[in-house]
């Protein structure tokens, strides 16, 4: 057999990173990038430009033997056993780095005998939150109540029953906060019901959901192969500002035992219910317990995917989420997903204005020998996700501190 | 500040495993390669196919300037802060995965303000083992006794001095022990000789050693920056199977740690005295301590660049020999080298007839979920390196034979 070919959809950080994961293995990893300079096509030779909404583009990513924009299209094919190069190939397993390809392609391509994980009936949840909901209500797991918003009416009859404040969210298109808003009236969110109903009602819908009381946020991670084997790393706690990961903390610091197990096996449950083949992010909100009784957990978003939250995977489990992601999709054996350390840390580096985190290379490891770094190639922009940084350690205190430390030089301050 | 261009000599797993610490660094990697197809190409966007001896490919892939065989030699160079895009810039500094480049052209090299690291003058102790023991004598760095050998008459002297057996070597271009000869006579090495005087002597000089009574072999891997910064990993054991790297124990079992101090000494000197920048590999011999007392070292080789017996590092340590080695040439602060587990032990996987590894991932991994796999991406060859086993954990005797049974089964061994 030659090199499994795994294609990924989407250009962004998530496929950068599978790649040093591919080349472990063996594995040809093919990328359709949204420009030639992403920060997926910096790394992964096969990158070929496109958009992930155009049908021809995802066609040829899967098919391998279009013309590519790939260094190695028109290199002697010699040195691979069968004679026909990897860019050639069509690729084994087609996937994903985020949800927003059309999904009735997808299931043209499964009918056609292309392995696509995950695939449509699984990617729906991750790419509707209505279909999300109302899939996971039917599993039994804990949600937020929730009501979809077909007009305004419904919203204002769901902040009567809620208590006044509720959650508007985008049915699809959301990510990093973008698509959400805490409302209290129907005023403020007469912008997106205008939106919603545009083109006599086919605009995107919308729903809300009670504003969840939660003392903390949490993720599990976890990875399902088609074949049915299921691996979880430890749950974690995901410290979000302004709707923005910015510190996930390995593993979740106090967490009650039995709601880490609670936690997993839901996240574990909704992969096998959902079907879902590859990585699973579960974000979750811890809720106090009634009546002196443990907390418990709600199930806030799903991504189908690498997740932030699992970017600590890299150095501080034995098996990163990104080559657990290409054995799941693989069908391969999933790997040991413990954790290396009694503690990690991991900060994302945001843009800070024009500040290039590379220029401070010297000074985050002068500062600190031990964080790791992870840059993405991308152009400084304020806000965006330019890095971050992972320090693992026995002192819960002092990794946060150095982790914060060493994000703070990578986004220009000055060290001591 | 753009992304750092580092420009790397030579396209085998060498220069492959160091793709994935570029890109964590947000390093911009240029590799010339043998082929097309070769190990380090295939994940390498900026791969250029040239000779290691050849100057125009040598000077094109420093420059940067010239067309390129890369993906993105005809993108846009909107998304790179200063409007050039990375293959296009020349090289930051040019470094190596072999030693075998023109000496004379990296002088002029740098003499015409590009940076090469190592330099000349370190590198050609790496590269001419004649020059490397007179200088290691000069340093007082233990080596065996050893002689040039002009002519068959030196070395029927020399092995009457020795005893009768002397190992005679090629001064340039051997690796994997060829280029290595244990001989008892002149006889033996008689097509050796003819070879070294042939064009009227102008062919590859001899050197004879004594054959060391060693215990075992031992590697300690240092990286040094330009601005005189050094970091040691612990000191190794180095299994060798007909002169090729087979296992690697980390750290050396039962070492004395006055005997490992004095390894790691005797390196640091070896990396400073030689002018070393980046990673340098110390080969030593064991040898028993006369009267009771303690072991000492001797040295075998040197090595001027990422190295077999440093493998390990890419999960065992925090900071791997590629991170470092980029990190060192690039004159960046040198991250943590310690090990991160009790023991680590790392086994080579030599092709086996044609047995193709990435067609046992999945006996592998359900054979031992915590074996990590590096594969190089290289068509099986009796013996060829394709690629290696890393395992960790408590108890020795457990991880080497995990780490062996997870090799023999990427080899075809049946797992059970």
């Amino acid at each position: 057999m030659a090199a499994p070919v795994v294609a990924v959809v989407g250009g962004g950080q998530l496929a950068r990173m599978m790649a040093p994961a591919a080349a472990a293995l063996g594995v040809h990893l093919r990328a359709l990038v949204e420009e030639p300079t992403s920060s997926a096509a910096q790394v992964i030779c096969d990158s070929r430009v496109g958009a992930a909404s155009d049908e021809a583009a995802i066609r040829a990513l899967v098919a391998g033997s279009q013309a590519t924009h790939g260094r190695r299209s028109a290199a002697p094919a010699a040195d691979t056993p069968e004679g026909v190069s990897a860019e050639a190939r069509a690729a084994d397993v087609l996937t994903f780095e985020h949800e927003h390809v059309p999904n009735a392609l997808l299931e043209q391509l499964v009918a056609e005998g292309h392995p696509v994980r995950p695939d449509a009936a699984a990617l729906v949840h991750a790419q509707d939150k209505i279909v999300m909901r109302r899939r996971l209500g039917e599993l039994g797991v804990p949600c937020p109540r929730w009501v979809e918003l077909p007009d305004a009416a419904a919203l204002e009859a769901f902040l009567a029953q809620v208590g006044g404040t509720a959650v508007v969210k985008t049915a699809r298109g959301g990510y990093d906060g973008k698509g959400v808003r805490i409302v209290r009236s129907v005023a403020e969110a007469a912008d997106w019901f205008a939106a919603s109903q545009a083109d006599g009602g086919s605009g995107i819908p919308l729903l809300a959901e009670e504003k969840i009381p939660f003392t903390r946020e949490l993720a599990v991670l976890v990875a399902r192969r088609p074949s049915g084997q299921m691996r979880a790393w430890p749950v974690v706690e995901s410290v979000q500002v302004d709707g923005v990961c910015a510190e996930v903390i390995v593993p979740a610091p106090g967490l009650d035992p039995a709601v880490a197990r609670a936690a997993t096996v839901l996240a574990l449950e909704i992969a096998e219910g959902l079907g879902v083949t590859g990585v699973l992010a579960v974000e979750l909100f811890e809720v106090p317990g009634t009546g002196g009784g443990a907390p418990t957990v709600v199930v806030n978003e799903l991504a189908m995917r690498p997740h932030n939250s699992g970017h600590w995977t890299i150095e501080g489990s034995m098996t990163s989420q990104f080559e657990q992601h290409l054995r799941a999709v693989l069908d391969l054996p999933l790997g040991e997903s413990t954790a290396r350390a009694p503690w990690t840390v991991m900060v994302n580096v945001l843009g800070n204005g024009l500040v290039d985190p590379v220029d401070a290379l010297a000074a985050v490891t002068a500062l600190d020998a031990g964080a790791k770094v992870q840059l993405y190639g991308k152009s400084p922009r304020q806000g965006r996700k330019l890095g971050h940084v992972t320090v693992m350690g026995d002192d819960l205190t002092e990794v946060r501190a150095r982790a914060a430390a060493a994000a703070a030089v990578l986004r220009g301050a000055t060290s001591r």
